[in-house]
């Protein structure tokens, strides 16, 4: 069984999908490793950390993508996918995060080469498969990032200070979704002297907010299906989410630094923040959106971009986990590591159970077909949408 | 008594000299104020705070300059104090950061024009001045952001943290120089859950940084005198550094962030991590280097930049007090209103008595001199060298 690591191909994409600890731990299981010199760089691990963790760093990117039984990726989205589908033939196992529910149809020449896919999103939230589970671990590192950058850009310092110069008043951080980034978040201001406050659409999440030492705020809202059964927020319908937003323009205006976390998986971000209230917010205020890669939580929110409006900064972060690739890189490394000790025998060889809640949930492609149901209702959906489009035309 | 508050002119200066709280205070003590329009915007406060504190808002800039009885600014480094000093005229108070140490010449456009003026810096550090030592309450600002930089820059989280994709290990955190600013900043990255060192010349350092909860860390070196009457740190002698530099490499090599806080006033910051000590440092390990302003305490340091030397982000900051500047003029607004406190009198009168150590060593120039005698000093050695130069050309 041979495990390629091939370079990332994204230009701001620092992580490696395994580190060298993670290719030590696994070579002992039969699995040899071949690694793309200079795949763990930027994320501080050289060719050298890898060679000395027993993998070959010679092989050219075409080769390893040729001669790897599996080969890991972190960051697949968008047409990556399709390129890498044209290096992969049959039998090749692919894992990574590819965003699966964003344009199904770039499975289409992954399915038709016969290449087999996992989707590290769609690893479902059980506990046995916590140790695999990529959102989780990436929440984890853009909820403590987003604390910094909007520290970093705002005019206020966290804690209260008592000097002699007089006393500074803490920060009031608010935090809008409490799942796992909102959390950390969270507790990474509050570690740091803020006053923080969230607020979450589940009553499950007060418990944890409590938890963190953060305040919940509440709204009268309904909100007795607002998380799902796999512990995600739920799509809510646009009258919830205006009554919401007119309850939270008072929170937003007391507020020094806020960050949103509302990302609903494949659909886009459901818009918290309107440009009127950012209009109500103290000048100096910060935001930041972790949901700008959909369209983003606020309304004026532009992905990738740092923009001032009304005196408020918004900070719309692109690929903030990868901005901590070290540390990012040992956790998806980890969560790799997992799945592959899930699916690799004694002898190193790796079969696909499709038994397996785990795997029956996260393989996308395999055997010429896309088997994931999620996946196959969108492509249908699509594929509806253009047939009936071509009657139109016709 | 008319106390003017001028508007920044140095194009990254966010802060400004009082708040709208310093003037409701001080208006009380029978002083009007004037604010040059726009002057708080940046630090967050705006025009109407200023109004509602009772200040004048509507005069311009020159009528501000010309009828201002005190005029006080936050930043007057550099040609600034000379663009200023054309402005000014007898029997005007100038206060503001004058970086007075530093090119002596530029007061003698304000000493040959009779304007009074008050650098904060050279205000003495003794307790009954220490509600009005900017030095201190602007090193607060500059640790604890110098941290949130590092952080930023870093490919690591501080924090350990133990999920369910495993263990991260802590940030490994060093400080250099233990004062105000390096004593912050050991405090806010351990608050952050980093493991922090600090290293200081000053044996007397050592229970301070006991106190954040940081570990100090000892080299054999002889540092008997390393700490003046001000509690400043002295220039050391080269030997001594040399000998520093080298027990001081190995440390440097295990850390993935460094905070370097050596300036000394007025003069070049020593070399305290060489080209040669990056070199051995961790890939992706961070250095900012809070003396960048003379020079850097990192041979390497560009002063108001970024760079990436053998893999080792050094960030040289630039006005690093001033990207926090609501907080940092809410410090430095009280630091000058304690000042106007302690030289106006019941009816909003100013005297400045030369019988008052405050006074004797802040006031560099009044009624037509320069009072000052560190920096007659300097600018007697300054025209010395001058006239023996003329001498040898002629």
């Amino acid at each position: 069984m041979r495990i390629g690591i091939a370079k990332e191909t994204s230009a701001n994409e620092s992580r490696v999908a395994l580190t060298p600890e993670n290719v030590a731990r696994l070579s002992g299981s039969g699995a040899t490793f071949a690694v793309e010199s200079g795949a763990g760089l930027a994320a501080g691990f050289s060719d050298q950390d890898y060679r000395d963790a027993g993998a070959e760093i010679n092989l050219s990117a075409e080769d390893i993508y040729r001669q790897s039984d599996i080969l890991v990726r972190v960051n697949l989205s968008g047409q990556m996918l399709n390129t890498v589908s044209a290096s992969l033939q049959s039998k090749q196992l692919l894992i990574g995060m590819m965003d699966p529910l964003a344009e199904p149809e770039r499975f289409t020449t992954l399915a038709e080469r016969g290449v087999s896919s996992i989707a590290m999103e769609l690893i479902p939230r059980i506990s046995r498969a916590q140790s695999m589970d990529v959102l989780s671990s990436m929440a984890t590192i853009a909820g403590y990032k987003s604390v910094l950058l909007a520290a970093s850009a705002s005019q206020r310092i966290y804690p209260m200070m008592m000097t002699a110069a007089g006393n500074l008043s803490p920060a009031r951080v608010f935090i809008m979704g409490a799942g796992v980034a909102g959390l950390q978040a969270a507790a990474t201001a509050k570690r740091m002297g803020a006053v923080v406050e969230a607020y979450d659409v589940r009553p499950a999440a007060r418990e944890q907010i409590i938890s963190v030492g953060a305040k919940p705020i509440e709204l009268e809202l309904d909100a007795n299906t607002a998380e799902d059964q796999g512990g995600y927020a739920q799509e809510q319908g646009e009258a919830f989410l205006q009554r919401q937003r007119e309850l939270m323009a008072d929170v937003l205006s007391q507020q020094d630094i806020v960050i949103t976390t509302a990302a609903i998986p494949g659909a886009k971000s459901p818009v918290l923040i309107t440009a009127d209230m950012v209009r109500q917010m103290k000048r100096g205020a910060v935001i930041v959106d972790l949901a700008s890669e959909r369209g983003g939580n606020c309304e004026l929110t532009q992905y990738g971009k740092v923009i001032v409006a009304e005196g408020v900064t918004i900070i719309g972060p692109d690929n903030i986990t990868s901005t901590v690739a070290h540390h990012a890189s040992q956790m998806y490394g980890n969560n790799i590591e997992n799945l592959l000790n899930h699916i690799l025998d004694d002898q190193g060889r790796h079969a696909l159970d499709f038994d397996d809640e785990i795997i029956q949930e996260s393989v996308v492609t395999h055997a010429g077909d896309i088997l994931n149901n999620r996946i196959r209702e969108k492509l249908n959906l699509l594929l509806l949408g253009r047939e009936s489009l071509l009657k139109e035309v016709a």
